[in-house]
């Protein structure tokens, strides 16, 4: 196999969905990209977790056309590729239907930034996309999924190294990184400030933080003024 | 044992439900039927899931007379055999007192489809029966509890193949399959959207999705256009 | 020891709040009663349930003096004695501060009979007593909340073995039965049936259960007419 | 190492988080203090709770400066050292990000006394800090974390070994302890009684728990008159 540590690494993270909580049965998707090559590494289609092998993972050219692999890949792989081909600096990508953020993602309202905890990993609100049109639905629907998550961080100027993870109207979470581990870290987090959200709208749907604080908690953690952990990140 | 094989597999799925977190103590119940030799497998009544053998597992005939087994069986029977005589396509069928869609059950409120997690297995909203009446309940209690809810599916029209779930109120949910193996996955998402519906709803009480994403959900992964999964379903 | 068997059963049961998800750290507490030989065998206060041995079960007689043991007992001991003196078919008292029970019990709120999860178990409400006054909480503390518990269950006539739990208001639950096995048991369910309730009136505050079929579901279980399990109960 | 068993000790409590699910992967962070030596031992910055080992904790001196130790220590370091000057009792502080305290402290909403479960390790709700300003965030944040903190104690003339916890606004909670053990068991309680105040304000906006119970409560545990457990505490 060409692509076999690819494929090793993204079945890894598939697999860390599951122990992280995410995912049940089938569900979910992690993929990882390969600029290089032109090429992103994906979960089969409906295929479980358990008996996964790094054989069953399917690689693509980002036309969509297998490059390597006998399954058929995940469904949502138009959806993955068209976010690849936007965001230019994330290197993998993660999707699941996680409970609470999938709340808020039907409930079709963003999530607020309410707590440090969030400002530690998503510089403002994490988004929700506009509904997709019938239209949009019926004709070439996953492809159509990424388009509408990228239309909305272009329109609202998001950088998406900044707000690595965005809500799909009546869908789910889609998550996303520079590494595939930090892809994972963020959908786990996503999930765990979605948690809280609830609660808290739940105590005083009046919450909010003010941008100072989300200031500082970002950027004691991102970019060249970061002072979290053991090095510069 | 004439069934043994029917036995050995209704008692994996009945233990499923406690691997899923579906029943505690001895909630719930599993049964699977063979329409060829015109006959139920159903977990026994009151004995917990740890000490159940294949061996404790009841076979009775569709009038609900025992043909296999030296155990009473669940006091749900005739419940079962009242769905398996109407609803032609169904193989197998799981009760569970399951939180989330108990708490549904015992509102008397459907679970509106909102979102595509739920639209992936149920095409619409999971009917809730209406309330049974004293007579109902107090003369042939169990074989009524089926009849309303076949009733629910004749008179609004659903195939229980495309909903294959329903909620008796002030009871709890029974959810259903072709083969045992689906009633039980079935049960289980049951469960996970039921709990979705509740945050979504706390979040937004108007949350709804588009009829048109619930087509393309459910007939991606349902019917001869489906293109999710390994292979044709 | 003279009681030894009395104090292996107890902390077996004690033992059995933790494996049930029932308590933290040394919350919570079982006592068994021997009415032939007036003693009861109870947890000791303070100690965590990993370490505790048979030994440190203390066992006190009915004026609450130590009849065997090195321990002291629990601080609560002087409510279970108030109850086995005056509910005298209970074998068995379960006293915890589960999660979705005592938020009933703080918010002074009984347990509305929403479904037949709860009426399987529970014949009606689990009723919530009245505040004590200033001097019952100053004075003879324990003792007096065994006493309105006792005044609750003669004051609205309830079968403390019909309704076998009771919320003490702004402290926690109660539960008992027959045997230890039937109090644990019953613990068990009143928390379960406590989460079912916040969710249902979250759904419909106005959810109520016809008394027919609490009658049929609580009678299909206990009673001369029961037709649920393998034997007669 | 000369501060090897202040340093094991820190580790093991900083695991402990992790047992108890207060915190997922680097969240959250111990401390002790050895006053005699004027050091303090704490979590390094970013670095996950199964490979760290006793020399990856950090011992710094009142001032922040290291004194043994070649990790960054976690970045909240600055806001212990304030509590530890101020708070002359205290042995050990514990920072989570634990869900339904989180919450509160999201919420901008003191957690209040609704029952004996509080009662018994809280004396009186648990407070939450004023917001602190633009210039206490821009400068010195850490520190001014721990300022605001000993501010709200000092102008409530809160007894910081009475309520040994506090909620930092739109930030989470701190809970401390004369002993490592107590810091740790607080957090954990906090938690706990957090998520039983979210169910009962949903239940009941208006519980409240009179002060005579509270006084009962907290006092049969804590101080000269105490007796609860097996020995004077």
């Amino acid at each position: 196999m060409k692509f076999e540590e690819l494929r090793i690494k993204t079945l890894a993270a598939n697999k860390a969905l599951v122990e992280h909580g995410l995912v049940v049965f089938t569900f979910g998707n992690v993929s990882m990209v390969d600029r290089k090559e032109g090429v992103i590494a994906i979960k089969p289609s409906g295929v479980g977790y358990e008996e996964m092998s790094p054989g069953d993972i399917v690689v693509l050219d980002l036309d969509g056309r297998i490059a390597e692999g006998s399954k058929k890949p995940s469904s949502d792989a138009p959806t993955h590729i068209e976010l690849y081909k936007n965001f230019n600096e994330i290197g993998a990508i993660v999707h699941t239907h996680s409970k609470n953020a999938t709340a808020f993602a039907q409930a079709k309202k963003p999530i607020p930034c309410l707590g440090t905890t969030h400002a530690d990993y998503f510089y403002g609100e994490i988004p929700v996309t506009r509904e997709m049109t019938k239209e949009e639905v019926e004709r070439d629907y996953e492809r159509n999924t990424g388009r509408v998550i990228v239309e909305l961080f272009n329109e609202k100027g998001i950088n998406p190294l900044q707000v690595p993870a965005c809500l799909v109207a009546g869908h789910g979470p889609f998550a996303w990184g520079r590494t595939v581990d930090s892809a994972v870290y963020n959908a786990v987090m996503l999930e765990e400030i979605a948690g809280m959200a609830v609660e808290t709208l739940e105590l005083n749907p009046n919450a909010e933080l003010p941008s100072f604080l989300l200031d500082k908690h970002f950027f004691r953690k991102h970019g060249k003024n970061a002072y979290y952990g053991q090095k510069e990140q």
